[in-house]
């Protein structure tokens, strides 16, 4: 199944189904109010919702629309936690030279996560209010996982069975701000404004193989003012979501509609590019001897889009940002 | 005025207004559905809520109820954001010696503050669930403040005009797993289950002189098992409440409900004890050479009562809690 959330002026917005072609949407109220609301009653309305998309798929459903993606919402617009991982090592290891922060213990073995704000997401194609350019203003292309509940101290493969929906966001950061907050050990905050979401979260298995391992194998392809960055890709992931999930869950239960991240999409290949820019200005310095790219100035815009190994499009659907002024 | 939420089953509770001696209650449904939703709409709300307030203290209230603050969850069971400050630079230098990490960077002119989880806080007397006692189980009493929206980049000033009511709270710590989480520099995680606050939200005014310069001027009274550990001042606190509100505020903004903390109220004289046992191992260490207090043990209580300066009962009401083994 996949599903969006059209903006209707209600904090969780209204959900909809959107067909496998990505082209119609399905309205669901007699089954949930939003999509926070069917994660919460998953085992009741799963059936129902599985019986709108294949009558959707089919055409057979009344009442279908087209379906814009401009029109939406994150397809959760508030969720009850969104914990970000750094599962891709390669992007760690790099942005230890590029913070010239110390070296984080247990690296390989234990994964490390931050909380963030989860109140206040953007949608797919929604404008990035910021307080100044310089903060550092960078992009980061990431998959993310959707759980229902999960128990406290969950085991990594106890909580893959957790994981309802994937999903693909742009970690928007402010690295100007992120060495000095690492430093006080209380992790990122100033350093991690709202985070965006691309329009479509799916089912595991609209995924098909691409899913596997409890990880995304799709390439995360990013542009940047309508230049290719890169575009890496998702198998290389270091830690699983299911290690991710348990992690965020070893002394809490999350509850139905959290969302935990993978981190930077990375890869040990240069020829993949990257997926943020400071990665690519650390990777200037060591390669190049100098960092040669900036960070984004206001007016500049990114796309991230996600596509199968075949170079067809995924499911997820666009993000397509400007960043702007705050008022 | 004074808000509590009693249990009723949804995730937000039930709100009551709570009289000034602090024995009766009264329902508002036709007013607000929840706390939350007061919050969210307090432009509207404020005013009849008032007016209930003053006809509930008059004794004029039709279907008043004696308050049980047994069967309250807390003020607010889920909240947009939790973000917690540590305030009390006294605590914090502790810290540092007590966790042997680096020096913070701009310790005493930049707050220092983590992200918290804010969907599943323990209501005053909830057990506490923890999977297990060699993660160092502690406490932490403090206070914090319940804002309405705080725009983006807010001044000091501006934030300290939108806090909407106080609250007293206890900040459960793994302490084995802290220091760990300080050092990725991706901040505490693991080392933060669920938060328990006391039962009774004030609006500001029901401090009087107790509340002044963005601080609580109250002595937050701790007992561990029964026994006196410490009544430090909340008035020592180095940072305002509007101070940690605007760093919070700095690159997003905080949508209504959203609850910034001081950290762990303490002060440098030796005299005043403790309100969390890290802080006073530490304390064991310098002044008498070696730790002679342990952590919390399965069955172990913690008592939580502020108090005026002149030795009266503060309206949060008392938290009492016990820590259990998670199921």
């Amino acid at each position: 199944m996949k599903f969006a959330t059209l903006k209707d002026g209600t904090p969780d917005g209204r959900v909809v189904l959107v067909s496998c072609d990505g082209r119609r949407a399905l309205a669901v109220p007699q089954i949930a109010a939003s999509l926070l609301d069917a994660l919460q009653r998953w085992s009741v309305v799963a059936g129902p919702l599985q019986e709108r998309c294949d009558a959707l798929n089919r055409g057979e459903a009344q009442g279908t629309f087209a379906f814009d993606p401009v029109a939406c919402a994150a397809p959760l617009p508030r969720s009850p936690q969104w914990l970000d991982g750094s599962a891709f090592l390669n992007h760690g290891r790099l942005m230890e030279q590029a913070f010239n922060t110390p070296p984080i213990p247990q690296f390989d073995t234990v994964p490390v996560m931050y909380q963030g704000a989860s109140d206040d997401f953007l949608g797919p194609h929604d404008d990035v209010p910021l307080p100044g350019e310089a903060d550092g203003i960078d992009f980061e292309g990431e998959f993310g996982v959707v759980c229902g509940p999960v128990p406290m101290a969950a085991s990594p493969a106890a909580s893959l069975e957790c994981v309802r929906l994937i999903v693909q966001l742009n970690d928007w950061s402010l690295r100007a701000l992120g060495p000095h907050e690492m430093k006080t050990g209380f992790g990122f905050l100033q350093a991690k404004p709202s985070t965006a979401f691309a329009p479509v979260a799916v089912t595991p298995d609209e995924l098909g193989d691409a899913w596997g391992d409890g990880r995304v194998r799709m390439r995360l392809h990013v542009q940047w003012n309508g230049e290719r960055f890169g575009e890496p890709h998702g198998g290389e992931m270091n830690f699983s979501f299911g290690d991710l999930v348990a992690h965020a869950a070893r002394t809490r239960r999350l509850t139905a509609g959290s969302i935990v991240g993978s981190g930077t999409v990375s890869n040990v290949l240069r020829a993949a590019g990257s997926a943020c820019i400071a990665e690519r200005r650390v990777i200037e310095k060591i390669d190049q001897g100098e960092i040669r790219t900036g960070f984004m100035r206001f007016g500049d815009r990114v796309r991230m889009q996600a596509r199968f190994d075949d170079g067809s499009d995924g499911p997820f659907g666009v993000i397509e940002q400007q960043v702007v002024p705050a008022r």
